[in-house]
């Protein structure tokens, strides 16, 4: 069944959903972009996504071209109207279309364009999570600017694909010797019974899911260390997992052929998935 | 008058043309590009663009889903059906648009998406090189191959928006203290009369124009030094100028405040303009 999407202002069947060849998120990748989970049919964490979506915004001068209580209208109307009940709304803003291509900002006349579109998926359930993911590592030549969530999403790509070839479920990126972060998830490590997760900067993107994870492990007097670690410290870690809007909480029991502990999901990581998932459905809008 | 566009093989009115929301140049900034001069409604070094967009696809594991002989005629329709005496036009190819969202490639049964615009604009006549452009540096932030071109231009377009707000007409990226190249352009500085300009890696662009000049320089028995330069060492030169598709040979007059020579466009560049327009002019298609 074809799903109902939202392109300015308008709810269409995705078949009708274009956008013009001129816009700016085709032709120079100006856009930036937020995914919020959806559980039961409601929303995960919605006002952390629409302060990140205005942050972004904000840092490259861009005009919100809808509210946020607009935004949050439309997603709810996603969700009724293609009866989601477990998957994403992805949502898209960029700097518009202008009548002709220039490297140049176009003038705040130009409206932004407003992109957004449903992912039905199963996010929770024993199968899951079972398994762990098994990540490579190659180096990290994405922009300087990764905690703006922008749509300069190429290089991840080519991460998810090399994991592909190798077997593997994800990439984690690894720059001055130091692992960033995955392709589309913050990284972290379990050792002695200390979680190690790298710090904010403008080297990752500020996770929703990883500032949730951070404060929940806190609130279960876990030990968190913010700062990089090498891959091989990785390698010689207890366990490991990685957080995100759509994988939640997710163990990782391998990194570059080596395995993590007994080569299952570590205790910690489940732990927190369990957390992470009840306390998200209990104040979902 | 309404352009003539070309979008998967149909000819439209540029208001019609649209690409899904879907479309992996829209999410992930997957798709390169080229820019083809017209001058006398002809071509400029069409086989130069040709042979660069196939490296580019090829390092992106991008199937070309147009051969050249059949570009080539899209480029000429387009000329024809938009009367285009002088300008450029702009190609860009992109890994299409699966049915979902994901960062994984999608199967080569997904065609790729083929755009193409014509952009009328004087390239020529004494006027456009006259007043020669003024520079500001800002630290090149991009991504690290920038040998492949890929639509990323989001921090290229930021660099001419500095370049703007400090009233210069473009800007030099420097990295660990030397020039990479200009947002859209190749950058080089001419001391005692040697032209020097950054060697050829995965930290520029390889310009099409810059392989035509460097060739006509070496012809015209100019010396040529292929190197990274300092900003303080463009700054103490004789004089500078960038070479693109669309700007040719551009002298530069200014960098970050500092006046080179009298101010006004240096002999040199204004030689190998005059020689890469007529020499152009002479194997145009």
């Amino acid at each position: 069944m074809s799903r109902i999407v939202y392109v300015n202002g308008e709810y269409l069947p995705e078949t009708e959903a274009k956008v013009s060849i001129f816009d700016r998120g085709f032709l120079f990748a100006d856009g930036v972009y937020e995914v919020t989970s959806v559980l039961g049919g409601k929303l995960i964490d919605f006002d952390g996504h629409a302060r990140r979506l205005e942050r972004s915004l904000g840092e490259l001068d861009m005009t919100p071209p809808i509210g946020r209580d607009a935004l949050l209208e439309v997603h709810r109307q996603l969700v009724a109207r293609n009866g989601l009940e477990e998957g994403m709304i992805y949502l898209q803003i960029t700097r518009g279309a202008p009548a002709d291509r220039d490297f140049a900002f176009p003038s705040e006349e130009v409206p932004g364009t407003v992109v957004l579109f449903p992912q039905a998926k199963t996010l929770t359930g024993p199968e899951i999570a079972a398994k762990g993911w098994r990540i490579v590592t190659v180096d990290d030549l994405r922009w300087g600017r990764r905690d703006i969530k922008t749509v300069q999403l190429l290089y991840p790509s080519m991460g998810k694909m090399a994991a592909k070839a190798a077997g593997a479920d994800d990439a984690w990126m690894v720059e001055d010797g130091h692992v960033t972060e995955g392709t589309s998830n913050n990284a972290y490590i379990v050792k002695d019974g200390k979680i190690v997760t790298r710090h904010l900067g403008t080297e990752i993107l500020h996770g929703i899911t990883r500032a949730a994870v951070l404060r929940f492990a806190a609130e279960a007097q876990m030990k968190v260390e913010e700062r990089a670690f090498t891959v091989e410290e990785a390698q010689a870690a207890d366990e490991a997992f990685v957080t995100s809007a759509s994988s939640f909480v997710m163990p990782v029991v391998e990194i570059d052929g080596v395995v993590l502990g007994d080569g299952t999901p570590g205790p910690i990581a489940m732990r927190l998935r369990e957390i992470y998932i009840d306390e998200s459905r209990k104040v979902a809008l």
